[in-house]
């Protein structure tokens, strides 16, 4: 039995009437993020290039389009992106890239966009706007190959690919800037998020969107592996999340997990997937080679440090949140494909 | 008793004749370094951009200059790097902004050092010479301020400047094309190195140098707070370490701390340092602000684990090793003020 605990009139006291930037605000995260702070009356500014490999899509946000600024700004472009921040209450920063093998195939473009951007984003906030939250997306990937289950946030940092050396020191100089400086940041290491207006075009945004576009177009989708444990946040959760995060204030200086309700392996997912769309089917194959050197097996994150500090739990359970997302592909499928 | 361990003659077997590229060659590591190898019978080329705030020095070479090839590169130039990799049988990596402050003050360019330069030459050997054999030296930086002495490899990594967040990046960099692409890498967390050839016009290269200095220049030089415990390594045994981590088969894909034989606390070293000088005196005074946000406290290396793997020992005794340097700096003075 899950609960919705999500404190909303406290929400509304901390983001109604506040200015908030969004980096990679166009993306899947960041637009339901900003259809949330909207709704709170948060005066919304999305900074997003809209990369063709990120998530980003205008079609996300065309509910609320004319209640938000969009400015067209890549994260690497620090001094346009530095202009925007004097009067920013809270900072979101979400933009990054996410992929694993990309960030193999090229490194460097990685390291610019999660290492270089986001500490020269930091130097800004110092110069400029020191009073400015500041909620950064980090991911589980620093890990690497877990010695135990579940996660918590003392487990060793062996990060398996170049993404996840560049999203560490992301956290690094995140909680630096707060320890040197008094700035107050969070970092949140995301794990599986999935839901409507994620990536559903390739795997890039996790195989959870490769998969729901394929069961919705009739196709069987392939299940690499397939019993390997995971853990998945629905949206809606991971944005209640990254609200909490920045509005309170014991959660400062600190580095969070965040999970989900349920580990599932990933064939068990991939049946819930199926029985949510009333049909389909998957073949299970192994893992392709150059993803294998990098994979990282079981992994299920304890977010019990971040549970306690903020009193989030997740709202929404996985079987919910497959229909949900089957519920908006099939009518928008058109704009994601 | 410290007794000499270093294999010699298993050295030469490795480097007698072997190409061998330093970065950071002109500095005080990398000419100790290159001395020893052009003794081995090494053909050693030197990469170094002579950097003002570096501990690069002409007169570090000047007794083996014509035995030696120097390239006036930066590390951050990584086509021409690349361009001398093809053939080259060992990479030690030695170039990087060693300042932590220097790091807070310009952290983007501590990032282009230490991180971007290190990714992108470990991309070029893997492309054009994934067989060389490669060494990092790191720092016990990345591990922040202790919770518990001596620091092992486990203890967890908290980097407290823009520096520290920099190098462990660069650590993981090297062990993730490790363990993707199988190149032969080792890191060695150094502690504080001292010795000839260092940089003592200034505290950039550990406080020991200006410690010198002004020793040699009869003045009295600053202890900052006095009982925080460090330990050293005298830059031949730093030079045998390096050698042994390349030449170790066991070594690679492996990070490894490296401390010295004994640890004081500064007003114990300098104390020490005025009588190996037989004479002099110091002042001691508390931390600047700046200085004291990202200061370490105690910190002290097991190295057992590189000792275990490898047979390194240090063969010089703090009180040997600064009666070494001072007879050096004491002939060179004016080469290094």
């Amino acid at each position: 039995m899950i609960t919705q605990a999500s404190p909303t009139p406290d929400l509304k006291f901390a983001f109604g009437g506040a200015r908030v930037m969004i980096t990679g605000g166009l993306g899947f995260i960041g637009s339901t993020l900003a259809a949330r702070l909207v709704k709170l009356g948060s005066e919304v500014t999305l900074v997003d290039s809209l990369a063709p490999t990120s998530g980003a899509n205008l079609h996300n946000i065309a509910p609320i389009q004319d209640r938000l600024r969009v400015e067209m700004i890549d994260v690497r472009d620090v001094p346009k992106l530095g202009g925007l921040l004097p009067g920013c209450d809270y900072l979101f920063n979400l933009a990054g890239q996410t992929g694993h093998l990309e960030s193999m195939a090229d490194p460097i473009t990685d390291l610019d966009v999660n290492c270089r951007a986001q500490l020269a984003l930091l130097e800004s906030c110092r110069m400029v706007n020191p009073g400015v939250i500041v909620v950064f997306a980090s991911t589980r990937q620093v890990y690497g190959k877990p010695d135990y289950l579940p996660v918590d946030e003392k487990h060793p940092t062996r990060p398996p690919d170049v993404n996840g050396v560049n999203k560490l020191a992301g956290d690094l100089y995140h909680i630096l800037y707060h320890n040197v400086y008094g700035i107050r940041t969070t970092v949140l290491r995301l794990t599986n998020t999935y839901g409507p207006r994620m990536r559903i075009k390739d795997a890039r945004q996790t195989f959870i969107g490769i998969w729901l576009r394929r069961v919705l177009e009739g196709q069987p989708f392939e299940v690499w592996g397939g019993e390997q444990r995971r853990d998945f946040t629905y949206v809606d959760d991971a944005v209640d999340a990254l609200l909490l995060a920045a509005a309170r204030p014991n959660a400062k200086g600190r580095i969070f997990n965040l999970g989900g309700d349920e580990a599932l392996t990933l064939s068990e997912l991939g049946d819930l997937l199926v029985s949510a769309n009333g049909g389909g089917r998957f073949v299970v194959r192994s893992f392709p080679p150059e993803r294998q050197r990098i994979d990282i097996g079981d992994y299920v994150a304890d977010d019990n440090l971040f549970r306690g500090t903020t009193g989030w739990r997740p709202a929404v359970g996985i079987r919910e949140g497959l229909t949900r997302s089957l519920t908006y592909f099939r009518e928008h499928l058109a704009h994601y494909v």
